[in-house]
């Protein structure tokens, strides 16, 4: 999508046709750098300190890695280096083990001498099927959108809220969430869309405010406890999240405090979908409860960074020093609260049956 | 309550027998400051800058306030300006206005030389008032933690969670969601307190944190996204909240975000308890979607401020300078969410009926 009026991806294969460039997401809102990735520790670094995140692009990013990797050495060790490496970088990430496993296959087979090329190619075709897949959730959401527009008074924007970044950011273009959203404000829709900040880690306020700005989509940052307010109010026509993981009876587990806004928009009859990419699903699991939710570093709800009014970048501290603090980073949103799923094949109810029908 | 091992009320005459002093609330959780006001302006104006807040606190200042303007001057005239000055300090504070009708009313029929030693003397009566209240409703609400108790495992702790600061600093002393924590924890009951941060103006990770740390009560500060997953999970016995308004129908206008939290109880089975002295409730308004609710400062969703590594005070940007911020201040629980309202005259149904047989 656009940034400062030109389209970016998050990440690509610069004109020299070996260096990965990257948007480096722990710098935003404040600073645009593109980073340089030359070699594959460089792209399990990017990874593991999260100037990619999102498990899209995690995935893209490693599959990238992997060509760096065999662009310096391609034996068969390399290989399995680069794949080990790779693959540690963050292990809850399911679509950086789809996406490393998937790079072996490919490569293993071949000749030592034609793996480089065929792992650009690889990379390439992986980051062009993201791209696809969020354009296909894209025109399946816009359905949503378009049905409420007859709604509206003339002028009127139609509210969509969103939690966290499920954003172009998160995967390479488009995103999940924000497909529908993209695509209903190009075709000239009149969006406005609620951000909740997201915290403990700002995703909300540091990258959706950020890409929604640069594209054109007029939105508002709003504290997380504010969307029970607006929905009471009339004042958000529809919900959509992504999702880290759904289980396969439509239970969604996503960013925490994406539960307590599924259950305000179920109070006031506010429709709730969540929008993903067919491999988040997890057959293995039935029940959202099963789910192990990570803990994260106390740091990030204790603290916070941003830019001072003179324009450097600080961190400080909110919590007392003597106070424990927790950090849960997902919830699971229970299907029945869920209105649908958006998928690339269409928008399935959040049920077994419909999910097992649809992709089984 | 007690800080680094010391008794402490949030405001106090000092031994001169005249000049007010209050814990600046402002500088905390960072730094503990003493303010001391010698003027009527300088009350007004600690009002005004939130120095204090919590409306028993600002009703108690106001008293107090009118008391140095005495002691300047004792005419009517010099009654009536301070009367103006003091009620515009911050106009929608129920207490307020109440404290100082309640100071001209003892005042005006006095001869001037008669005024300065009657206003100490009712705004002392003012602030051990609302102590006495929150010590009733700290009573009336340990009945609720004590049933709890038998419940537990040895060594198990009872888990109650908070949202914003409706502790010992909203009032003179003991707070109204905090008093019956405190009693609980004193008479040696083990008490965990989960600490909304509450965002946007943090009141529970610098002052409810704060204080629960002073006093040695074992707390855990988390995001406001966090308390429908531990709800979900079995950690959370039971919700008590304050509130700023009370309707007649038993409707709780508090901090925004606590209609998320009274859901998030709602569907978990968790008792959703609101502590108040009855002057909170409303019994003009019997809705409470009619209350007006406060929309403030973009800048206390846009910044944070917090402490550098290094021992500044900083304010930093966390929202992108293009990006549009809308904050909220206050939301509405509908009384089906609320399992009761615990008054200095019990805890009582949130219901009409209820209220009015107990205050009418």
């Amino acid at each position: 999508m656009k940034v400062d009026g030109r389209h970016f991806r998050s990440i690509w294969v610069e004109g020299d046709g070996w260096t990965v460039a990257a948007i480096d997401q722990r710098r935003l809102p404040h600073e645009f750098v593109i980073a340089k990735l030359t070699t594959c520790e460089e792209a399990a670094e990017a990874i593991r300190s999260m100037l990619v995140r999102g498990a899209p692009l995690i995935g893209a990013t490693a599959a990238y890695g992997m060509a760096l990797a065999m662009r310096d050495e391609a034996s068969n060790a390399a290989l399995e280096r680069a794949y080990g490496k790779l693959i540690a970088a963050r292990p809850t990430a399911i679509n950086l083990k789809w996406a490393c496993d998937e790079m072996r296959k490919v490569l293993a087979p071949l000749p030592p001498s034609a793996r480089a090329a065929a792992a650009y190619a690889r990379a390439d075709d992986i980051a062009e099927e993201d791209v696809a897949i969020n354009q296909a959730i894209g025109s399946h959401g816009l359905k949503l959108i378009e049905a409420i527009a007859p709604r509206k008074k003339p002028g009127e924007a139609i509210n969509i809220l969103t939690h966290c970044n499920a954003g172009w950011l998160a995967t390479v273009d488009w995103g999940t969430a924000t497909a529908p959203i993209y695509l209903a404000h190009d075709q000239g829709l009149k969006i406005h869309v609620w951000v909740d900040e997201t915290r403990p880690r700002n995703q909300g306020a540091s990258l959706t405010a950020w890409e929604l700005s640069h594209h054109g989509v007029a939105h508002t940052v709003i504290a997380d406890n504010t969307g029970g307010h607006l929905m009471q109010h009339g004042m958000v026509d529809l919900v959509i999240t992504g999702t880290d993981r759904v289980t396969a009876n439509g239970d969604v587990c996503n960013k925490i405090g994406t539960y307590l806004k599924a259950l305000a928009a179920h109070d006031n009859g506010v429709p709730f979908y969540v929008a993903l990419p067919s491999p988040t699903i997890d057959f293995s699991i039935d029940d959202g409860r099963k789910i192990p939710i990570e803990q994260r570093s106390a740091d990030e709800v204790a603290t916070m960074t941003g830019r001072t009014r003179d324009g450097r970048i600080e961190t400080v501290r909110i919590v007392p020093d003597g106070s424990n603090v927790a950090n849960y980073a997902f919830d699971v949103t229970p299907a029945r609260l869920v209105s649908g799923l958006i998928t690339e094949r269409g928008v399935l109810a959040a049920e077994g049956s419909a999910l097992a029908r649809a992709f089984a």
